[in-house]
């Protein structure tokens, strides 16, 4: 018999760096809801918890870079999903065509423009446009399936 | 130097088959765009073509089943990704908490009740409340990103 966390391990998704910068602040946080939603525009969503830092900061800056993350970067993975409040520097950072600050460690990065928030329960679901993408580092894309309870999410579940 | 539809393939997507019945119409489609959006509720959130005959119906049934299909299930996706009008025939179906049809050869399932629908670019994202769920057969999920252009998805950016 499976529980519901295990069941959920069925969906598939990835690991991310969602990454923002509005005016001398900037922060990133890890995420694995992401996913492509509509072809021309190009627009990808994520879900994000209100009591994120990062939520505040990307009302006001209006755009987020996603950073994927490679199957290697379990490290990194768990140093963007802690509240440290320190946790930009010690690493290298490129900027793209928004303000919004890349990962250079990330195998590939969508640089996006916010277009709607939706509250969808206990998260608000961003859909951004996508301005620019690159490709930085060879690497398959980590799962979040993957990862365990890295993230303790199975506490969630009510 | 990487296409956009390479690029995309980094998002990190699963292969799912949603069903949909309303009266004695029921219908299916091949989806990679599915991904997990709260805790509680336990929202799940998908992106379907308004141009889909599976939407009207979805419309007005408001519930729908999405199903997992695991690994060695291309057939199955290129099946439910065609527009064959009798696409339900010759597979077996489930019926859980709601009406939804539940495909038995799928890994696992989550039946749903729509919460929200929003348009989002080309596409409608829709928000469903995951009513019960279930796992019916071992294997390991597919991935979207091993189906090389299996749905002619490059086609669509413009």
């Amino acid at each position: 018999m499976k529980t519901l966390p295990e069941l959920l391990k069925q969906i598939s998704h990835g690991v991310y760096v969602i990454s923002v910068c509005d005016g001398e602040l900037s922060n990133a946080f890890t995420a694995a809801w992401v996913m492509q939603v509509s072809f021309s525009p190009l627009l990808l969503a994520f879900s994000i918890s209100p009591m994120h830092r990062t939520y505040k900061l990307l009302g006001r800056s209006g755009e987020c870079a996603i950073n994927v993350l490679k199957q290697d970067q379990t490290a990194l993975a768990l140093h963007f999903s802690s509240s440290n409040l320190n946790k930009m520097t010690d690493h290298e950072w490129q900027f793209a065509k928004t303000k919004s600050p890349i990962l250079s460690e990330s195998s590939a990065y969508f640089d996006c423009k916010v277009k709607q928030t939706i509250t969808t329960g206990d998260h608000v679901l961003v859909v951004c446009e996508v301005i620019d993408a690159g490709y930085l580092e060879q690497g398959k894309p980590m799962l979040y399936c993957e990862t365990g309870d890295m993230d303790g999410s199975s506490q969630f579940f009510k």
